[in-house]
């Protein structure tokens, strides 16, 4: 069988001559679908896509490219402190290794647009940071093929094993949290974690039952809520949950945004913060040590997993073999004012 | 006068080979100096300098330059919330015009090195768009020259005429915050502004003595303060200020971490906010609708800010002239709930 005599001579001695030679085209149209190229026609570009795929086809030689000076730092959505945390973590190494960063953002996209990744192939930077959101199969091909490296940022986790990772312990932050405030005597926690349908705030909702296992007290169904990692969202759970006459007399916040959100509803509803209601939140960002009360918190270090993305990034544009390629940062406890036993 | 003749031709005629030949170089030499080469003697590259200069050289043409796509976003120091409103404002701008946003701070200080400059001559981007940082005078030329132009983002106003410069109304604002806290019956209030050598501190206090001067009040000296923007600075002038028996019933930060800052100092003194003692900050940042109690604060426009000195950098990139050199957009007062009147 032809691919397979090809997949035996091992992936680098495939040549874009050879790919032209297989699907019947100029060296010059399997360049421009290498590249990125608009002006091929999509029934051309898909069978040179294929054949590529079948030889596992890499560039070989990165020959200066335009970008070779920059790595793109792409965010889901570029929003508050938590998206600053993660620039200032990529730009003390960048920085220092005389890279360029390039921010973009996918408005809340979690897969970049085929016209971001048209530009990307074009350009070639040395790397691409994508951060809560990761390229889709096809684009992680076409990126790879092109030499062009990728790391994720990722507490989301939904990312494939194919794809190097920097995340943090979720499950180990949602467990910290809980015990902290079992072992404070809380028997009454809810929880107001993220989305259903991400990943990280279920891994921590595993941690915050675990611990109540532990512990052999009984979750209360009611007190698991599920918000977005934003304020409104804490202050909306935070009402709902405390304005009834059986309230928590702790809540675990998603996110620390989310924290001062629920600070907010306790106040609103005229409840003392720790002494009726203690409030833990997650992330560590740097207001949460000025608030009041400053706030105890789950530390994300979201610097240094930025850090140890970009680095990730350098070591793929160098050519290296990653040492790693999926990295989960410890998670701590952070205690400060909001937290205190129950009355 | 060989120097007045060239000018009366008009700069646009004056080409590389005039230049050559004052000098007695190459056509080449003079194009490694505008490049920002660093293979020219450095008096050859002060005498060219200087040719450069008597004859106002600029690019006529722009090729296509690596950098054609990208502006650069140049921080004084990438720190805090106040720098994610800025990206916000840039980056909202120039994703619809289809550019990157390439990001580098300089470490706190006010002038960029040499070095990130001849790197920027060579990459050619759209062009700089510079915040609480400015090029130097001979910078300036050497950017004019190669055709990238440049606005200053600059609360500090510390920037020549020559430079446009994106501001906001900080008298005005000093103004509305004093006012205020006059009208609420305050008289014994204390100010704690950025540092004394940075004009926009200074612009405010001036607004903040105005209105005092208005409604016949006089400022004791004892309550102008100058701290810095960060909260541990606050928190310090905080202190000191509440904790004598003559303290002042109110406080008009210089912004709003400082003011989170000086609220941390009220609390640890036992100080009920806003019923013993309101607090102003200054920037409008969002995290402040969300403090305990809410922020009254100054709204200083800085996504706006941002995005009006990115469409500027955008028109002299298109060869515009500037409509505006110098815009100043307005400041406004955000009433919350850390002002009231008196006890």
């Amino acid at each position: 069988m032809t691919v397979q005599a090809q997949a035996d001579e091992g992936p680098v001695s495939t040549t874009i001559a050879t790919i032209a030679d297989e699907v019947g085209v100029s060296v010059t149209t399997v360049s421009k679908v290498l590249n990125g190229r608009a002006d091929v026609s999509p029934e051309t570009r898909a069978r040179v896509e294929a054949s590529l795929e079948r030889h596992s086809y890499r560039r070989r030689s990165r020959p200066r490219a335009e970008g070779a000076s920059r790595i793109d730092l792409v965010f889901h959505e570029l929003d508050s402190a938590w998206a600053m945390e993660i620039i200032q973590g990529v730009e003390a190494v960048t920085a220092v290794a005389g890279l360029d960063v390039v921010l973009s953002q996918l408005g809340g996209r979690h897969h970049p647009p085929q016209s971001w990744l048209d530009a990307t192939l074009t350009r070639r930077p040395a790397g691409v940071l994508f951060v809560l959101c990761s390229p889709t199969v096809a684009q992680q091909h076409q990126l790879r093929r092109q030499g062009i490296g990728f790391v994720v940022v990722d507490t989301d986790s939904a990312t494939t094993a194919s794809v190097p990772t920097v995340g943090s312990n979720n499950w180990n932050g949602g467990l910290l949290a809980t015990r902290h405030l079992l072992e404070l005597g809380h028997r009454r926690i809810a929880i107001i974690s993220g989305p259903e349908d991400v990943l990280c705030a279920r891994t921590r909702l595993s941690g915050f039952r675990f611990a109540h296992e532990e512990g052999g007290i009984p979750v209360d169904p009611a007190f698991v809520r599920h918000g977005n990692f934003y304020l409104e969202s804490g202050y909306e759970h935070g009402l709902s949950l405390l304005d009834r006459d059986d309230r928590p007399s702790a809540i675990f916040a998603g996110s620390d945004l989310q924290a001062l959100g629920v600070l907010r509803a306790a106040r609103r509803l005229g409840l003392d913060v720790p002494g009726e209601l203690s409030i833990i939140g997650y992330d560590n960002l740097p207001v949460t040590a000025w608030t009041e009360p400053a706030l105890t918190t789950v530390n994300q270090p979201l610097r240094a997993m930025a850090g140890t993305a970009a680095r990730m990034v350098l070591e793929l544009a160098r050519g290296d073999e990653l040492a790693l390629h999926r990295v989960d940062l410890v998670t701590e406890l952070v205690v400060r004012e909001s937290t205190a036993p129950p009355r």
